[in-house]
């Protein structure tokens, strides 16, 4: 029977469903009919993805334990601080896992800051906590955790009612009513409150899995970690939780230095933190992780053309609308230009970024057909958002997200005007010239000065800032009290009507201001790091215990192996040329002097995914002029050069100025067994 | 007269003193009394060097507040979250900033993680307390503080008094016998236990310099910022103060992909955080920065030898050694070979990596004329530390250390051990085999797991780690008692006689174990910038207007600017067909449209280092082939050349493939104002 088949009645429902939230929302309905509606949605949904995974053709290779066994072993990165019994979602890059991210922003940077020409920053990590209350993550960057009532050990809440309730779900002596009851419940656990965990807690008895003791009732808990800055113990701090705010802050000087023209971009490449309450999945859910955020920021009536544009809009991308998800339709692929002209991508800022994240995910060795586009239901989105598709990889642990890219609008930005009284917006000039009333504040600069020293020049600005209606408001009181309270920041201060002017009138002005939109292509570098290595995990036919990393020679930790045949003092020169040689090139490789056969040195070579082998033999020291032989690792074929070339060669290979296919072509095959 | 004539009793002075200090050393001298010579030392090299500071040739050039203009206006860095007020000691880099540190760090990788074959590593900054307690840094990595009584203002105790002494000692009124005093006082400052601080501060009745109350006695404040991690509160971290203990706790994996052999060195760029009590002096002292360091495991018989010492054996250095400092003597140049015969240098591996971060220094734009290596004296030393060359840069602060060269002897990775019983050694081969007791201890691991479960790998290890010594004792204490308490990190064990059996005798072994030493080359990558930026700060001759800065092209943030003419459309095709092959090529370049003179835009690419610059102008358009000026911002000379040509011969430029001078040899040279 044909998959699609099988899964028409799943679709239907979703569909069905789709259109009683849709209906709801156009009519609009009570806000807590919609939230229902939309529980019932996604449990169709869930039902219809369950089944598709189920029928899915699975990957018979695969097997995580032996990539994760090959993973540590080859030291690509393991738990941290293990000698000390390890600290969970805290992770060490080894040699192998260090060179592959290096690469990796390596090809970022090309892509990104040189090609797009943007601004590249790197901006503090503490951060005090005005800047995250304004931003909104004290109050909303948060889990809900429940105590073990007994010991004190802590839970993510969601996760713990999500594993007893797909253990319930598969033991066979559960109801099917009740299997029905939590498959509506399981899809929509990471967006319920704490009266609706609570109940669900209480409902089903859950107690804590370790010790079967009761549980505390669900508490919020802030996910980042505090800090206090300086000696006074009273200037309280965070460890970002995002880079984006690092950029924010800084819009008037990044401004300032693109000479005051949007649109521009400005990206950032670093570590963020997140305290997880239970982190899991290995490198997908961790406490401190690198990022790469690029913010884009555009004049939101001209997101809808983009001028690179062009390049693009012929480059077809699998999307996951949210519409799609809505009427239970798979993910499908589609030009771009068509998904810009239905409006299933909002604008063509945000399907440019689309494809260039495509672009890079697929170059540092993302398979094209595991990588999918996935846009937000609206209540899924973070506060910060308006629109949103994730590029999510398909791994062992189901579709994860890797790359949000989201549109901020002008959120982060009004918010930090209003904290700061700081100008967060760009000058557009007026096709023609407007004549627009003024009430300008103006400071008696020497008197303020004195009356608030360190202070005045904030006082100053929050004065320079005020909107028309600040300004006439201000100065009415001012002219009824004679002084007046103004907050700047945090701080309040006392201003007497004789420290500022106003001046009145009509001025004809030939500029707007607006406060740019975002976009925000956000890579979570690790997680990228992960599914790339899944997707490239092979082992060799016939072999179980030869596994071997494919991935593209640009991003492979080492590029080249360096093999003596033996430990004879006589092949030493020639290595130490080559190395040298390589080197100079900038070219990553590695010397393998250990004793082992030729075969077993290319397997262990193979596994940190090196993609070019040479090995010194006795033709090389014996024969003139010198050669060697030269392998390719996913071929596994060889030819045999001058020493003097390969260098070059390797360079130009792992470059991709030249492939393989026409390196074979080149230079006479090598047909000596690997074990010779 | 001659300088060296006026500095002569200075130097004698320092040098009879230095005398005292060895011959009490010799003689094994009481400890106070060392110490009360050794202060005595410092303020006579003190008053040494403010003579030679005195007497040194002035740089008419230089004058900070320009270069600090330029700095922030050009957004090099700046402080962070300045719409917020700021905080002291944290930085953002701008767009300019962050590619120069880019491109340091690039230069950084090349020389060292691939020429030198090091394995580079990436581990996490959030440290559990435990780490840090073995280090020493909880106890030992602290600032004296003292707080104003009323505000509760905090200072740093030796800076607070260093600034009163200063402007005492700049103080007319103060006599001559007071500023002697001073001057033996200033020196030795950052050495002085609380009491003595207490005692100068109550001796000059020093007050708060703020609100002038009085101060709190001195109290010692840990300069790491703290932290939990996870959710329950409990589990106390910090920031790392250095990227170095990632290094160590991972020796055993690192070992082990070593292929289980030393020598072989371990890199990390990272970030290390520092909670200083009284930020100052810019990137100098600040609270979060970017270190690159390198553990360099070796043979403690064996670092007297170096496979690459040939290589830079005949290169010079200047150098101040301890020897010199205590003599009276000024740094000067020497071979380094000479430095290792004399035992100035105390071996090869340490005389090595010297050469290497002189090298790495000027090749990013450090003038080797301002650059020398003090070696550390005996009581300066960190705890961890047995010899000690720090690379310092002369700069407007003065004498400031960018990169220490420290031999840390085997200090951590002993201690490491200790406390976890971690196998922190590396085994060498016997020339020939000896026969040694041993006493083995066997652990039944079935038993032993039943009883501790989760513990019991931690309690095995601990087990097969005990000396000769401990497992025999053991075995007493087991056949005595039965059982037996056994400590295993923080936590303690009972263990009964049962859970393990002893095998002893003679036996023949052919490796001993070895706890490497460590030499460490650690580079404070902001410090190295600022030295570079003020070393390559430039005012054009007769226009002090025109900053610029010379910075070599191979660290400039941008490579080359593309001037057009004018705004005129016709320009338009040959910018964007030149942005896109230098793109191609991965050179960093900078569009600048705006209006104003080539002239005054070139004085702006300047500001930025920008080495080259294209201007298109009309006969690039008219004229067949199409041609450009290339211009190089040192000599301000311009070359003609086709439009085709420039991208690969800027490249080449900038990785220095070609030099100026010869292409000024090959190309017309063009010769019309840039103002035309």
């Amino acid at each position: 029977m044909d998959i699609e088949q099988i899964l028409a009645p799943y679709r239907a429902k979703v569909k069905e469903q789709g259109d009683i939230v849709r209906k709801l929302k156009s009519e609009q309905a009570d806000e807590y009919e919609i939230k229902k509606a939309v529980t019932d949605l996604k449990a169709c949904k869930h039902q219809l993805e369950e089944k598709e995974a189920e029928l899915a053709p699975k990957n018979p290779v695969f097997d995580r334990t032996k990539l994760e066994d090959l993973l540590k072993q080859r030291f690509f990165f393991d738990h941290s601080f293990s000698i000390y019994g390890g600290v969970q979602g805290l992770y060490d890059f080894g040699p192998m896992g260090c060179a592959l991210k290096n690469n990796m922003l390596t090809i970022w940077r090309q892509l990104f800051v040189v090609e797009e020409q943007l601004l590249e920053v790197d901006c503090s990590m503490l951060t005090p906590e005005q800047v995250l209350q304004v931003s909104g993550h004290v109050e909303r960057f948060t889990d809900f955790m429940v105590k073990d009532l007994k010991t004190g050990e802590c839970f993510r809440a969601d996760h713990l009612i999500e594993g007893f309730l797909e253990g319930k779900l598969h033991n066979k002596k559960t109801a099917e009513a009740e299997k029905v009851e939590i498959n509506k419940i399981l899809p929509v656990l990471d967006n319920m409150g704490v009266h609706e965990l609570q109940d669900i807690i209480t409902r089903y008895g859950i107690k804590s899995p370790i010790t079967n003791n009761d549980l505390s009732e669900p508490q919020q808990f802030n996910l980042m970690f505090p800090t206090s800055i300086g000696p006074t113990g009273h200037y309280k701090g965070y460890l970002r939780p995002e880079t984006a705010q690092g950029i924010f802050v800084n819009f008037p000087r990044l401004l300032q230095f693109n000479q005051g023209r949007i649109p521009f971009g400005v990206a950032q490449i670093g570590s963020s933190f997140r305290n997880e309450i239970s982190p899991r999945s290995g490198l997908l859910r961790v406490r401190e992780f690198t990022m790469a955020e690029i913010e884009y920021f555009v004049d939101p009536a001209e997101k809808d053309t983009f001028h690179k544009y062009d390049r693009v809009k012929d480059y077809s991308l699998k999307l996951y609308s949210a519409c799609d998800q809505m009427d239970g339709r798979s993910p499908h692929s589609m030009r771009v230009h068509d998904a810009v002209t239905q409006k299933i991508i909002a604008n063509e800022t945000l399907a440019y970024f689309m494809v260039r994240i495509h672009q890079f995910l697929v170059k540092v060795g993302v398979d094209p057909e595991r990588l999918r586009f996935r846009q937000h239901l609206s209540n899924e989105m973070a506060h910060y958002a308006c629109d949103c598709w994730d590029a999510e990889c398909h791994t062992s642990y189901g579709w994860v997200e890797c790359v949000g890219c989201a549109d901020r609008s002008c959120f982060d930005l009004t918010q930090h005007a209003k904290a700061t009284g700081a100008r967060m917006v760009a000058e557009k000039l007026l096709s023609e010239p407007k004549m627009v009333e003024v009430c300008e504040c103006v400071p008696n600069k020497a008197e303020l000065g004195k009356e608030f020293k360190g202070e005045a020049k904030a006082i100053m600005a929050k004065l320079a800032g005020l909107s028309l209606e600040e300004a006439r408001d201000l100065k009415q009181r001012l002219e009824k009290d004679q002084e007046e309270t103004l907050a700047v920041g945090e701080k309040q201060f006392r201003i007497q009507a004789s420290l500022v002017k106003f001046k009145e009138g009509v001025e004809k002005v030939h500029v707007e201001e607006i406060v740019p939109n975002v976009i925000e292509p956000s890579f979570g570098i690790g997680r990228i790091m992960y599914a790339v290595l899944e997707h490239n995990f092979n082992i060799r036919e016939g072999d179980e215990a030869r596994t071997y990393l494919t991935l593209p020679a640009v991003i492979a930790p080492y590029k080249c192996s360096l093999l003596p045949l033996s430990g004879k003092e006589e092949f030493t020169p020639f290595i130490k040329q080559l190395s040298e040689q390589l080197a100079k090139l900038g070219v990553q490789h590695k010397i393998d002097e250990s004793s082992g056969s030729i075969g077993r040195r290319y397997a262990r070579t193979d596994q940190i995914a090196i993609p070019f082998g040479v090995t010194i033999d006795f033709d090389t020291v014996n024969k003139k002029p010198h050669t060697a032989t030269l392998r390719e690792r996913d071929t596994m074929r060889q030819i045999r050069a001058e020493i003097d070339q390969l260098p070059q060669l390797i360079h130009d290979l792992v470059e991709g100025k030249i492939t393989w296919t026409e390196t074979l072509k080149q230079f006479p095959e090598f047909k000596e067994q690997e074990t010779a």
